[in-house]
């Protein structure tokens, strides 16, 4: 397709999403629910369409030579559909957060102002080559009460088209219109590029991946974006900890799930307590294949350890690595967070109740932990139920993204013929 | 100054206001309230100063030829610089939105998991020539623990300059930074767009203005913008709307204040209570100077209005000119809105219970009415306190925005030594 061609395809997507989300903003719970049951049932009975399409797309990615990790992401099978088949009839269940009246006052005058719950209306999702963010990014979307436009990636692209399509086939048999879910089938920059700049049609767009994909949606997009996902994750382990907690969060949160972004990075270890903690540490992740790289205080204490660079401290791994270092005091501890954290999660481990107060009110990052491992840094682990991702930004959404921040609010007001005066 | 000067210079003050904002952050409620009253009593005391500088933007305005309504809006007097200072005083009074808990569970493993009210951090805002608006903008700010970065038309630069080194000097006499406040003195595009590309310095961008000035803001910013302002407003007036109650609404919504955004820019009416209405509320009108541009059925009805055209649906006059349009029911009503309406305030008047209801439920608009004047959207109407704007986007806040708009929130995790299984 010509730059030309593209604009005027997106554009058109983008007014027809704008026009199912007028229909979905006036739909009931019921019938957002039916469509999502009819989703999940859909992509059951074409499994084998869907599959067929998978399988296209994992083996041209084979002979890209696309690694491991990016493969096992792409690939489907009969059980995985019906996981993420499964992940919209859990969508179904959660209470639907639209028509709350999130606050309501009378004021002196006698009009009654009110502010309630409503959709955002166009939701534009870009993201890597993973087709189950493809089916549950549409499930929370609908049944927030949005019409999303989805953009994948290219590895993706026969997988999503056969998912996309088998949705919007179950849509034409429910209440809701089939144009609530979009599929952007270029996969070039020129289709990204144009989705971004959508003004006035999509109201809100959630860039999915890593540093670069989001870095240019932040950079590019002229529509308002909701940044998501970094995680240089730091757990400071205070003089006052208990040694044995910490060894298991550290382990846990180093180890037991290395590539995600609420994965620790750097370990900060107060002085006072490193020459006992550091070697049991130290040994306890060799044993799980992790790679130290500590500073030259640590090297001190634990002689076989690689000596970490500044690029360590800047570095999310997502992998079996862990920066660590040893700090004076909790101050330089925060320090070292405010000038190396992501705002993602951070956490100190300790048992000295104004330490921990300290660290909660000073770290600036979504989600600020005491004694626990920042692995819980999840939508479903908080209690929000599915989430569309993890915002790292401050503006209207951070941390775990579940239903309620794809929503928006209005207000209401209720007269009997008053005028300002 | 150079174009990297102006950058280089730029950058500094967003890093500036970095530091400051982590001083902030742990700002108490009392150390906030000492630094406004500190600013309101500097402003009294130095208004000499201010005033002489105040007169010096006013003269080289009128030197330029800019239109009386904007010169009006730049020219500070005795009175009115100590409303602005009064105003410091109001926001002194406002409850501190910061600490307070806005949710809190427990989780089966444990977990408590809180969501706290957070400063957003450093808050932009890029406006016209309007000096009340830098001591507003920087007292909302403060109140809620933000470093502000203002950026204020040329043609207010040197009013600008003198009030914001008076309110920073003030803060050098109490707990809280003074780089809590800065102006951006470049008044050239080049020292606007830097300011607009702080990425990971500034929080959110809030523009102020007209819409040229809104729309380059989206345009250029790389850092999240809230967009404020434009207000193309409806009134529909149903077939079983109370005739004098319009009229009173009509008037108020039109001529109370015809300049700002909440005004009404065109008049729909139900085609059963038009000809009855239209002839009454045409001459209330007239007799107020209002220039009536109407459909060709209201030609019909009313023989003096002048003809509307397409454009007229699509403009927000800001002046004593109103578009009228007869419409055959609630639908076409709700439908001119959605093609024109700018999603700012739209208002019912009717006595029909079903109307109402269905024009609450499906205009999507920042305020939406019932038999009430579209006037009312603002902060100290809604019973927010003072406002730093009105947004017309969905994301993060919609409508006026007072203090608790101006924060984020994070979550804070208590464990007790949880990993994740």
């Amino acid at each position: 397709m010509t730059k030309a061609n593209v604009s005027a395809k997106v554009r058109s997507q983008a007014m027809a999403a704008r026009e199912a989300a007028r229909r979905l903003r006036g739909a009931s719970t019921i019938e957002k629910n039916d469509a999502l049951l009819a989703m999940a049932a859909a992509l059951e009975e074409q499994s084998e369409a869907i599959l067929v399409a998978n399988q296209k797309d994992v083996a041209a990615a084979r002979t890209k030579g696309i690694s491991t990790a990016l493969i096992d992401r792409l690939s489907l099978d009969e059980k995985r559909l019906s996981l993420v088949a499964e992940g919209l009839r859990e969508v179904v269940a959660l209470p639907d957060p639209i028509g709350a009246m999130v606050s309501m006052s009378k004021r002196p005058n006698g009009l009654e102002v009110g502010k309630i719950r409503v959709p955002l209306g166009v939701v534009g999702i870009i993201y890597e080559a993973r087709p189950n963010v493809t089916v549950d990014a549409a499930g929370l979307c609908l049944k927030a009460g949005n019409a999303v436009i989805l953009r994948g990636g290219s590895e993706a692209l026969h997988s999503n088209v056969a998912i996309v399509s088998t949705m919007r086939d179950a849509l034409k048999k429910t209440a809701l219109p089939e144009d609530s879910i979009q599929l952007v089938e270029g996969t070039d920059r020129a289709s990204a590029q144009e989705l971004m700049r959508q003004t006035g049609l999509v109201d809100v767009l959630i860039p999915r991946g890593g540093q670069g994909l989001i870095r240019a949606v932040m950079e590019n997009a002229t529509v308002p974006v909701i940044e998501t996902g970094e995680g240089n994750c730091h757990i400071f382990v205070d003089e006052s900890a208990d040694s044995h907690q910490a060894r298991e969060i550290i382990i846990n949160a180093k180890c037991q799930r290395p590539g995600v972004c609420n994965a620790l990075e750097t370990l900060l270890v107060h002085k006072k307590i490193a020459e006992d903690l550091l070697p049991l540490v130290a040994e306890d992740l060799r044993t799980r294949q992790v790679t130290l790289r500590g500073c030259s205080k640590c090297q001190a204490i634990v002689p076989w350890l690689e000596a970490a660079s500044q690029a360590d401290w800047e570095t999310e791994y997502l992998d079996l690595t862990l920066a660590i270092k040893i700090v004076e005091s909790i101050d330089e501890a925060m320090e070292h967070i405010e000038l190396y954290g992501t705002g993602h999660s951070e956490a100190i481990l300790t048992n000295d109740y104004t330490n921990a107060h300290r660290f909660l009110e000073t770290v600036d990052a979504a989600a600020v932990y005491v004694n626990a491992s920042t692995r819980f840094t999840d939508g479903q682990q908080f209690g929000l139920g599915a989430e569309i991702g993890i915002s790292t930004q401050k503006l209207h959404a951070r941390g775990p993204m579940g239903l309620e921040e794809l929503t928006s609010t209005k207000f209401v007001i209720l007269g009997s013929g008053q005028t300002r005066k």
